[in-house]
């Protein structure tokens, strides 16, 4: 299996926790973005809209958007299975990757782009006003996500899921983007990160 | 079951025609965004987002976000299956969700709230530049998808699945923005979506 992507890429992590959750190994290919890589005909031909990251299976098969990549690892490969067999807690996996899609990292990228990002790309000096529209953002998601919290261990209920894994290269950078002292002000929120971010497949994606 | 939302809501629209294409029924009950009625606390218990639509099911089982809705519904209810059993079919119309959330109809949405929701919203006159940017949009998506429905009948593959759902709604509001010309200069996406649209699931859902 190969993965085109980057290792420090929310998207790429995804994948790759994915993986490494179902103890499962793919090359790295490295897609480098500063050099435009993501729009030459060799990536284009792999993932038409040119961003990271694209899969190709052992047997040729290709296929892009990270969140179908994760749910076809999780179906198709052997280990445990990251996508609860009850129908209510798939429902619920299936409502939280969404709520992660549409307004957990939209407002924690803001943070993120702005405080880690920005500098780095030649982006210039933070814009303090994105950065508190995010943080207010990510306080609503937290806020609703504590009482669930509160109930059971994970998103989806008792087991982990891709739902997590979906979550966790934003609240991963999120954190390093001074969220850590929004995360301990909602004790479920905190204490589920750091249930989430001891595993060993993310330890593994992150080199931590 | 019920279903709060709005007839003419695209999200809406997805979990009604999933319900149509399962040969059920759910009570609709109608969600008067022009009073803010989705900001309200009965609304809030319901979708803490306060967005639309929101579901309930017979047993009490509350969820809310479109594309999770229709997953449960699909994997719960009898009646066809709309998500394929092989593990590549089921790649691709997780793929393609994925590329009408995140390319297709945000491009669309612009066409569609400039050229009809804009002035009954009381936003003023159509942004050109607005518009053109969304119709370029959508020209690229349709660029990638019209090879793939020359070999196959349905994003998916052979058989119609949730991909579909989640693409009409947006199709159809296009088309009404004035998108016909450009549907018809991608023969096999006009082709798919003549083959769509006339279901009765989406005649029913469109009272058309």
């Amino acid at each position: 299996m190969k993965v085109y992507g980057l290792p420090m890429s929310t998207a790429t992590r995804s994948v790759l926790t994915t993986l490494a959750e179902k103890g499962q190994e793919a090359e790295l290919v490295l897609v480098d973005l500063t050099k435009g890589e993501q729009k030459s005909p060799a990536h284009l031909a792999l993932h038409p809209f040119g961003v990271i990251p694209a899969f190709e299976d052992d047997d040729g098969f290709r296929l892009y958007e990270s969140r179908a990549i994760i749910r076809y690892l999780d179906r198709k490969l052997p280990g445990p299975s990251l996508t609860p067999s009850d129908v209510h807690a798939y429902a619920r996996m299936e409502q939280f990757i969404s709520v992660e899609q549409c307004y957990f990292s939209p407002a924690a990228m803001k943070v993120i782009w702005e405080r880690l990002f920005k500098k780095l790309m030649g982006g210039g000096t933070p814009d303090e006003a994105r950065i508190s529209e995010g943080l207010q953002g990510v306080e609503r998601v937290f806020g609703i996500i504590e009482p669930v919290l509160g109930k059971q261990q994970y998103l989806a209920g008792d087991s982990f899921s891709l739902a997590e894994v979906t979550w966790m290269p934003y609240m991963d950078f999120f954190v390093a983007a001074g969220g850590a002292e929004l995360v301990g002000k909602h004790p479920n929120v905190a204490a589920w990160w750091e249930r989430v971010r001891s595993r060993p497949s993310w330890k593994k994606v992150t080199g931590a």
